[in-house]
């Protein structure tokens, strides 16, 4: 098996050589200011080691990313609950779509999706306010990762709220069918701030371990989630977690995984690793498209697949 | 980690005692005529021993598990040109879906949903008469079995003919599309002929080793597709190879596998153990309920999931 | 040809009979507070006269058939500008769908969806304040009947306000396209209060003359629209004015027509008659079931047809 | 009122000078074999008079025109019972889409679009040999015309049954809800024969009169269909005609129509006229561009419109 660090060095310089990088989000103003040339990835390995390459320290907006925190969060408060309210179906469907959602009375397809993170959001915020709720978040993102400086930016939360059509239609789409309990605004609120989180790759591949060893907080030993919840947020990260880009994602890297329109993305090694990736530029799912291609290269260079033969 | 043979025992009773036990398929006689109370399943590990339980020596028609093996001709004969013609994502519709062949102009989503399995089918007979290649299907799965008594059941394969007009619908709408090569009647007359093919679960579950040996046939030592395209179609189970009941198979029992109407799932534990498990009647989803529950059960006593932390 | 008043009473009598009588809105509480007995009809004929039965001084939502006016409006202030931002087609589906609104970028099929009534509404409200539009609105209204006693049921506007999350999904969805230029909450303000207009059938058959006439107002003269216009409004009438129940309408009845979930139908004879209906209990497809028997009979008898020879 | 005759000639004119004159339908080659330039127009009146302008002898391929006669004579055979198997919606979709074929279980939307005259065919066909039934629909539009020289074209009939596979899909479709009784081959077979019957513009006219005049052959005084059921073809001509053009057709005509892929369009004026017009070229929606362009002149300057006052 290669040496890691010398690995990460091999590949970013053949990402850096790549001239297609995909296209920067640009739908608000924080997201497009960025170098598209921007690349970082750091791996976790489940023995403490920490190997990393690139911009390590820039941060980004882990946008969807927060999705798997607040599933994890979820799950902790309401448990098997939440399956009333969202499915686990891949939905062959864009982000942001919003026709299964009529086609299926108001329940989203799965947590990964715009419209089903935002149910997510509601079932987390049920009863709070949304400040509480949104330092809630942050506090357990800080817990996980083990670094309490990662912070909301603001301003990208601002321009979401102002921008954000599409997420206030889904969200008043499922209220009129009942599976929103509280006020769009505010559950809104809360999911606009929670994909606002501002982290590097550092931060995010920490923030991840706990996915990669059975729910255990490696730093603490604290069982964040049982090992078979752990388990099952993998397997949605990997049917569902590049939108209708998932099997193709699956097909090629072959590990559960969650992008970002940020840009970055968090890939889990069961039992091995938990990796962080960020390059802005996205592919045409809305995937960072160097992310995606650093990821296959890692995994198949260390055989790290969750189809390959174990043992 | 317990007894392989004392847990398919206990398995084997409790499925005996349940008595939701979903619907028979019955749209052609010959699948209706079943034992509803039918149960087998068979494990064969990669360590040469075959553990098993019940009905063990009951035939059954493998319908869709036959996807599989089609999937792996294709892969050799065209190598990825086949991805040209079929997709690799999710469908998030039925098995006899028209709907997104329509919105995707011909190309199925994946080679699991009928259309996109009648593509392959289709890919396989190119240039051949429909009798060649219903042998050499029926060969291959000879050979990965070691056993050369499997036949096919015309009498299905007939049946399948006169009341398949679903089929034959999305057939013609490929060819609309110039997506089928042959004549409809000759590619459907072989996947008629390809899901008559009658198993029983040790048949099955030896058909299916190589898929969990790196691709490699474990009594010839002969290498049936590479140990990369063997992951891939691992991966292309997990995520369709239980059409929209797929993400909820990953989220329950976490393995790539592949059901057909006639009752049967073909299981893989990377690295571990090739699967069979078979009971007649049918989930909302058109899967083995028992089938799924048996797996679920065993993948979870034997810790086997591609989402647990391996190692 | 019978006589009208005659005619009428005989329906009534018959209407009345009809246990079978649908469902009466129930979404807001002032909806559903109605009697679902209640029933009365009043023809306007282009000779002046006007004709009635049933309980023509009760009030009712007007709800969709506003549409018809503010659709007159937007062509007077913006010609075929208009039809940039809204189609002219049936869609096939519900009155609240959302579905089309995705497949075709945020253009409404039609004016008389409510997506498309929106997009209308936010063309009349464009550079004004909500309340000078819904003061013009009602204004229009008041003159086309020429009852100046016609208001605004303001209940009924707040309490759509507070449940319309459908249409704030719609509007949302508009806006995330660009086809929505004001604020979310002012157009649909406007639109909330446009349906919630209270009239009796007297006043809405008068308000509907000008249709009947050749755009022109039977009471001043004015030329409310032009005659080529007023010729398209019906053909929308006819083709759109019921839904996704607007071609059996047209079978069944054969009138330019449209409904609301009021339980009011405005239906035009051209060149012959404004007629007005009013039943509470909805059919299927949201529209009043009574009415459209009612609306059927009338027709039938007095050979009012579009599609009947003429002359 | 303008004079028919010099009207003719200087709408005849006007489309000559047109450059933007559409696609003709290359599917098939017999289709493709025409003259872009050609055009014809004849108005026959219910007073029995015939004007007619341009290339009157030219015969064309009827094509989906013909759907209105076997509507006829499925009405005849049937009577009401045939909307038990197909609706009288507009469907809001492509002439060949099967999407809501699917959402609605095998029942087509309307007769006009392929799948619901496919269904209309297998009634008239059924219990017969195609052979009879394709002589009996030739016969009734000869007896119709009050001519016998029309004729079919095999070349045309026999091209579209070896490329018709969108069509084949659609019946098989059909038949997998048990919505077509025949086999499909044999009612595809007298589809595509239907569909291949050959008419000049004078001849259409001529077939057409009966639903001018309410159902009433007028060399024979025979009451074709009641003057009820002639009501509702046009009814359901108007709102159907065009498939997904329909709403703008009766937007900018207003009149009932039917359109053919082969170039040629049936218009009628209840009792005042019966229309034909053909040029080969179509627009998007697959309606002949310079025959709508004509016939809107013809309606607009004779003031022949459904929706304008009567009397």
């Amino acid at each position: 098996m290669p040496d890691l660090g010398t690995l990460l060095t091999e590949i970013s310089k053949e990402m850096s050589a790549l001239t297609e990088r995909g296209k920067v989000a640009d739908y608000i103003p924080e997201l497009s200011n960025v170098d598209p040339a921007g690349f970082a990835m750091v791996v976790a390995t489940n023995d403490g080691a920490v190997h990393s390459v690139g911009q390590i320290q820039q941060l980004f907006s882990i946008q969807s990313v927060s999705k798997v925190f607040t599933l994890t969060l979820a799950l902790g408060i309401h448990g098997n609950a939440i399956w009333k309210r969202v499915g686990r179906e891949p939905s062959g469907s864009a982000f942001n779509s919003i026709v299964l959602l009529e086609h299926e009375k108001g329940i989203p397809r799965n947590p990964f999706i715009n419209a089903g993170a935002i149910a997510i959001t509601d079932m987390v915020t049920a009863g709070h306010e949304p400040r509480e709720t949104i330092g809630e978040i942050l506090r357990f993102i800080q817990f996980l990762s083990g670094d309490e400086t990662i912070v909301i930016d603001h301003a990208v939360a601002k321009s979401e709220t102002v921008t954000g059509h599409r997420n206030y239609a889904l969200a008043h789409y499922m209220k009129s069918y009942g599976n929103l309990k509280g006020e769009v605004d505010k559950t809104l609120g809360v999911y606009f701030h929670q994909c606002a989180i501002a982290m590097n790759c550092t931060q995010l591949a920490m923030a991840g371990r706990f996915l990669a060893q059975g729910g255990q907080h490696p730093d603490t030993g604290h069982q964040v989630i049982s090992a078979e919840r752990a388990r099952r947020v993998n397997a949605i990260m990997l049917t569902c977690g590049h939108y209708d880009g998932s099997g193709d994602f699956a097909f090629r890297v072959g590990l559960p995984a969650k992008s970002g329109v940020g840009g970055g993305i968090l890939a889990i090694v069961p039992g091995v690793a938990s990796i962080a990736v960020w390059s802005p530029g996205l592919n045409e799912y809305g995937n960072s498209l160097i992310g995606t291609l650093a990821l296959e290269r890692l995994a198949d260079a260390m055989g790290w697949s969750v189809f390959n033969p174990q043992g």
